[in-house]
């Protein structure tokens, strides 16, 4: 493959290509066709998909060209081919999770996102690849852009099937940086959106999951997130996803914030160069953008993300321990080492520990609050640095830590429920590194404005 | 039966049974066997359960019988024969949530609380009947004081069980008013705890549902409670039940405010009268109790009150809409039309209607927030009354509003995430009626306090 290079990458989009199929020079039958074929070409390599239900796709497909011809299209997203990470119910297509404790689990019903996007008319074509119940253990996906790295998880399948050309959008999930990074190693837009703003449907067991999109244009990221919520809404308990029924119109922010995260020091001269340059563009374009010096709050803030990764990491394990004890009851070896690993941490804690982290994580949030009238979104690099190389596990040697890649810049908007988007706007060493725009929680629309409007305004940097 | 008399009936109880497990006058294997008698001679009429684990239930009451033996109980409620409402999880059992859908259902794998259990000794006996989904639709249980009524739902046979004395305590949740009205008309204490304080383990999918419990003495409801929430903690993102790990010793309030709800102007004279009975004991006691005219935040808060039973439904009937129309898709028989009217009334809302139902529960939650001052708990009957009778639908009539009779009473602590006990004080016309105990969210134990108070100092009312 050729390096990636962000000015002349072209990924699949939708949105424009509805204007072809209200006048019928191509149709959503004809787009699937071609999605279909990006799969046969890469998928031998890439590893995207779990399963594919063709037969099923290329009804839906053609029950949507028979309502773009007679002008009565469901909704802007009407056709879209479109992947579901394969944690989320399909009631058409097994939900295994990466796990061989629900191998040929078929539960035959639609998680709420799911049933949504039929509503929509989208066309579900086939499960992604996720890591082991959402997790740090991999599965077989490789990335798009060099086969020997990871695509990012624990949305691997869904980041490198919209990489890779094989579909415009998928569903991603993400509890610690499962969207925003593999997004940021794939060179995808995404959209975490805040916490509970799409119903999570069946997934409700932990508290900092929350359902994303992957896409190849931002403008389908965005329909993709409200369609949804305009039919499924959000959570339980939760606002939905507020926002205008079309994509949020590009908006030059006043005023940006740099966000460090713990993982700053660590990284690479060439990815924080790359994100120097972003930043200096920014500011080229009449932004104001602070640095943690800056502002008292803004250090303050970023004190509060210290030992954020541990946090979230401690949280999550203890609130999916019930779900790990009940599997390894049944199976020791139903889950992975790695996955078991998480229960003995989990097993050791008590929920005064938990209630503990709670407070901690209530605490960073207000300290995320107090910066809503001093910067209009935090900025970060979605990932340390492009995907690093994964060839698998050693016989014999300890399991290496992190084999989707590191998280440490997406803990802060797990932990904080706060809206982020991946714009793919570097390469460095010819392979995809994003930038993150984070926002306060429930303001996903103004998140997603400010990032359309970096992703014109901005330069893509090579690094 | 005899007519029910709160100065002479007997429940049953355990925390004073376990000093003779100690010195090996009693045991919890012969504890057991006389829990199996009381349901072999009453469940013919009650019917209680859906399912027993005769067998496991010996084996774990053996085990039990050793640890007392050597002195090595795992808590004060090892070899505590317990049901378990049929809406949780357990390994050993199925769990068919009184519902065609679920018929057989059986994922061997235990609930967080009932894996708790488990680890604190406790004998989990069997599943008791609940309503289809813990909704409205009624299972086949009786009112162990007359068999013509209803011992409410949806926990009908958690709170029927303990009532019969076939066990001394029993698992019920709460979505409307499911845990306190049973109890209620069945002469049970019961907790439903302050929302999320008990973890749901697999059932997170409404934003109101709680775990309680039913007990024949106070000192067991919280035992229970306790063991639970200090092993498998509250629910993701909750903070869980605290208090002592031992029942919360009785307390005496200064000052209470009696809670009228809308259910007020319909409550039936004999059952107000008892009400008012029970007041004028408080008073007689010293304790100060306010009326709403008494003051404007006791006034506003009422206010806020208006309407709660239809909010909290619709917000339920939202949040069960997946679930229930996935099993409508599967099959429209699958759940009944009582649960077929809800699903049509969810399928009318939009995620905004749902947004606006939940900012009204903010307000009025803010409004009971704000009597933290004012009043330390605020009391009411735990139901419209005694169990009102129940002989089934007729056929080619329309359906029966409500067969487990009317939650007006109990909507608001679950709407306001507040935990309530009921106190078996009042006998109206023959039958059971509870007092309910409301405290501030996260206030269990000094809520618990005071009902253990009331217990004691309040003598009980024949109206």
């Amino acid at each position: 493959m050729a390096p990636y290079d962000p000015r002349r990458f072209r990924a699949l989009s939708f949105h424009d290509a509805t204007a072809r199929f209200r006048d019928g020079a191509d149709t959503p039958r004809a787009y699937l066709e071609r999605c279909l074929a990006a799969i046969a070409r890469r998928e031998p390599v890439v590893r995207a998909w779990v399963v594919l239900n063709e037969e099923g796709a290329r009804a839906a497909a053609e029950a949507s060209t028979a309502r773009w011809r007679a002008g009565r299209p469901l909704s802007p997203i009407d056709g879209m081919p479109i992947g579901i990470k394969d944690l989320l119910e399909t009631r058409d297509m097994p939900t295994q999770m990466g796990c061989a404790a629900f191998r040929g689990n078929f539960p035959r019903r639609d998680n709420a996102a799911v049933w949504a996007l039929r509503e929509a008319g989208a066309v579900v074509l086939g499960k992604t690849v996720t890591t082991e119940l959402g997790g740090a253990h991999p599965g077989p996906t490789t990335n798009p852009f060099d086969h020997r790295r990871t695509p990012g998880g624990s949305s691997s399948g869904s980041a490198a099937a919209v990489a890779a050309g094989m579909v415009p959008a998928a569903l991603g999930t993400q509890v610690g940086g499962s969207v925003i990074r593999p997004a940021s190693y794939c060179g995808n837009f995404a959209l975490k959106p805040s916490q509970g703003a799409i119903n999570r449907g069946e997934r409700q067991a932990t508290s900092m999951s929350t359902t994303g999109v992957h896409a190849g244009a931002i403008e389908d990221m965005w329909q993709v997130a409200i369609e949804i919520a305009r039919r499924a809404g959000g959570d339980p308990g939760r606002p939905p996803l507020s926002g205008p029924a079309t994509p949020p119109a590009p908006r030059r922010p006043m005023v940006l914030g740099v966000m460090e995260t713990e993982g700053w020091a660590a990284l690479d001269p060439a990815s924080r160069g790359a994100f120097e340059q972003v930043v200096e563009a920014l500011r080229a374009e009449g932004v104001t953008v602070l640095r943690r010096t800056d502002h008292p709050l803004l250090e303050a803030f970023e004190a509060a993300l210290l030992g954020m990764q541990a946090m979230t990491s401690a949280i999550t394990g203890w609130e999916n321990h019930w779900l790990f004890r009940n599997l390894v009851a049944q199976d020791p070896e139903a889950i992975s080492p790695r996955s078991r690993a998480v229960l003995a941490m989990a097993e050791r804690m008590t929920p005064e520990d938990y209630r503990l982290l709670l407070i901690r994580r209530e605490e960073a949030r207000a300290r995320h609050a107090a910066l809503a009238p001093v910067v209009e979104a935090l900025i970060a690099p979605a990932s340390p640095g492009p995907a690093p190389p994964w060839a698998g596990d050693v016989p014999g040697r300890p399991l290496a830590a992190r084999p989707t890649g590191d998280a440490v810049f997406n803990t802060p908007s797990s932990g904080l429920g706060a809206p982020a988007v991946t714009v793919p706007l570097c390469a460095v060493g010819g392979l995809p590194m994003g930038i993150q725009v984070m926002g306060q929680p429930q303001m996903d629309a103004a998140t997603v404005a400010i990032a359309r409007w970096m992703a014109g305004a901005i330069a893509p940097v090579l690094a």
